[in-house]
């Protein structure tokens, strides 16, 4: 079932997408071009998957979160843009294909990614992909901003490439990813539920809680595939993080208590979604699946 | 007299940007540094003299403008951060000072910059910097998105990397700087206009021709000056441009057609300025200086 609502969801999305890459002159075609690339690559949508299922999760159009859906998205493809760069990850390939650097160069990839930054926040304004009030439009750059920037995001990436080598313990790993990778995706869920126009604080709450648990099990799961699966598999390098001597769940609690754990924050996010009638079930189905997939 | 003007808003523009590199935790601190080092070094804020000067034109305390004013010298400073990259332009030098990648590293500088840019839209949010109605930060979220932006500054960055070497026309190195300074140079003005709460569609016109005039003639002035000032003066490399083989006035022109060219465009902007009273002194001032200027 979620296969299906996946594919909904990245058909949606993508073809929000779509529209925000036509370059306003020709000489912007190279940009343009690079920053679509970066995009519209197949990705599985997850970020956005979060924001519609939880604007649906309220009783919502899942439409009314097309501008919440392609702002994570762009600020999810923007920070891979950058993390691939030379000076930062260094990787040739993402999703089996060349990262940005690779396809285009380096400075337009620097570019591109800096484009898909600000364009996210384009998209939170544009009246099509964000019919919502003027008040819930400026909650919702507000929680983009913050989830994206130094003291999020951004934030995440820094602590990463400072602890390259280090013995992190657990505590320090989680506040790493709760930045890196969770702060995004706690957005995505606030985002589709601001976008929802309905939701009330106690639910914000919940779906917090849903999201952070989802967050962790999501990285867990990485760090868990990094160990456990091939590279044609994963589209990116085996072992990259291992090679990179990079701290990982698996490496500081052994395999099986890191699969544990999974399981654990995935029964964490299930219970957070009690009070949510059949509308969440794409939210638990999410959960579910974060920690059963493969890649 | 826009010496002690700008001395003004310098201060008034630092007070409320130094607030911004708090580090929210101890493991953001070498971020947070990076960030401020890449603003707090004595840049002459520009832009954020033009959004003060335009909410004072319109009749309003400068001080409506901070938001923007921090807004809008966050996007130069992060631009100025990648665009010094060893990618991109290569400068080791930055207002005297070793640029942040020197300083930091390069893995810093990127994600100093991309946490910058975040930085810019939170300034827009705070309601201690930003005191204006809902319906008035959204517009001015999406001025400094759109200019901020692929089809604005960053497409000017793009387009300029792509000419080097090239032998543009006077049309088409116009079209570049009106993306890569000349839209940042508008959405100052136009974002202090818009701060200033009683901005009517006919100012906002006659303020966006001046910003234009201004704009361009900043840009040919900078190149101008990298002619004919000297490193200790500049404060970067003297004849960066020419050595890297960019397209400027001077060798499209001719350097007294350039300096002629210049002159022009301020009596332009001054031009734009009649319907103003007194209130508009120091945009007066500005035009004037920035054809003046020796750095």
């Amino acid at each position: 079932m979620i296969a299906a609502y996946q594919a909904l969801c990245q058909q949606r999305v993508d073809g929000a997408l779509q529209d925000l890459f036509v370059p306003p002159s020709a000489e912007l075609t190279r940009l343009y071009q690079a920053m679509r690339y970066s995009v519209m690559n197949g990705g599985k949508r997850v970020r956005p998957l979060l924001a519609y299922a939880a604007c649906e999760a309220l009783g919502a159009d899942a439409t009314q979160a097309n501008g919440a859906a392609c702002a994570v998205e762009l600020i999810h493809a923007y920070s891979l843009v950058h993390d691939d760069l030379p000076a930062m990850d260094d990787d040739d390939l993402r999703r089996g294909q060349p990262t940005t650097h690779k396809a285009f160069d380096e400075a337009c990839a620097i570019l591109a990614g800096d484009g898909l930054q600000s364009l996210a926040f384009t998209a939170l304004l544009d009246p099509a992909l964000s019919p919502q009030s003027d008040a819930i439009r400026l909650s919702m750059v507000q929680v983009l901003a913050q989830a994206a920037g130094p003291a999020g995001m951004v934030g995440g990436q820094a602590i990463d490439l400072g602890s390259v080598g280090l013995q992190l313990n657990q505590q320090a790993l989680e506040f790493m990813h709760r930045h890196k990778t969770g702060a995004l995706i706690e957005a995505s869920v606030r985002l589709g539920a601001l976008a929802s126009a309905r939701a009330q604080p106690s639910q914000l709450e919940c779906l917090q809680t849903y999201a952070q648990a989802v967050g962790l099990a999501f990285q867990v799961q990485d760090d868990i595939l990094d160990v456990e699966s091939d590279t044609a598999t994963l589209g990116k390098r085996q072992g990259a993080d291992i090679a990179l001597n990079k701290p990982t769940y698996p490496a500081l609690l052994g395999l099986d208590a890191a699969k544990a754990y999974a399981l654990d924050l995935r029964d964490q996010a299930l219970h957070a979604l009690r009070p949510f009638d059949a509308a969440a079930e794409p939210l638990r189905e999410l959960a579910r699946y974060i920690v059963a997939r493969r890649n």
